[in-house]
């Protein structure tokens, strides 16, 4: 069986956190406005561009790297959406045991470079109209950051 | 031998880093407009309170604990001075091997409540003068963040 992510969010019965790592994503749109998105291959969700920090980078270049493996496009930073890390949203992941708990930081950015390409961790890679997220499968974590995108002029704090 | 903390920074010949751990710090001016400082009994220089999160709690939880554990005042934070995640800082810890990767999230508080108290890890707690901040021992990168709080009005975000 494929292992898979599992994101439990205020549940009380979710299994006991025994890892933190942390993680960055990006919010980018391109010049009609559209939202960049992954479908995760782990859970089968629509998701912002991410993934975790590996020894030797920044967290700006975590995002920067992991958007290029994940959507084939290069962007810049230009600020933060919002630091996220709700002790209340576990992240199970079935083939180790491991149970983070959430901790990501969401940058906005701009596209550079680059045309879609999906891996095999990102099989598909879409531009959405904001106002057509609503139909997406997503975690409420995912729906968080992206309205604060859209919608927030401060970074969110937690 | 007491097991010490050794700030490498821009150094070619520090250890490996094998290990990420957030911690939050905490910059807050008292109403004389002086900032609160501890001296760390494990490196011996002055630093903004702060810590390292544990499972269960959110980062800003995490700056709330640490700072009332390392000098005995309540806080709440309002606000982000930086993310300071820079890959050529390193934290080595002599007892155990350890060789941490620089990776903290300054925010910016104000004094709620409290006594200034000492503990093992803050032998001294501190207000100091910005002014007179210059002449105490520190890491250059908590001289970094001190001059964030103080100087800039965007986060910082490496």
């Amino acid at each position: 069986m494929r292992p898979r992510r599992i994101d439990h969010i205020d549940n009380p019965d979710a299994p006991g956190v025994n890892s933190i790592v942390p993680a960055a994503a990006v919010a980018v749109t391109n010049d009609k406005g559209r939202l960049l998105l992954i479908r995760r291959s782990d859970n089968n969700f629509y998701a912002l561009p991410g993934g975790t920090q590996e020894f030797g980078e920044s967290l700006v270049d975590t995002a920067i790297r992991e958007c290029k493996e994940e959507t084939g496009y290069e962007i810049t930073v230009v600020g933060l959406v919002g630091i996220y890390t709700n002790p209340k949203h576990r992240i199970e992941y079935t083939s180790n045991g491991e149970v983070r708990q959430e901790f990501a930081i969401v940058y906005s950015a701009v596209l550079l470079a680059g045309d879609a390409m999906t891996s095999i961790e990102s099989p598909e890679v879409v531009w959405v109209d904001p106002a057509k997220i609503d139909v997406l499968a997503m975690t409420t974590s995912q729906r968080l950051r992206i309205e604060h995108y859209l919608n927030r002029s401060e970074p969110y704090l937690g």
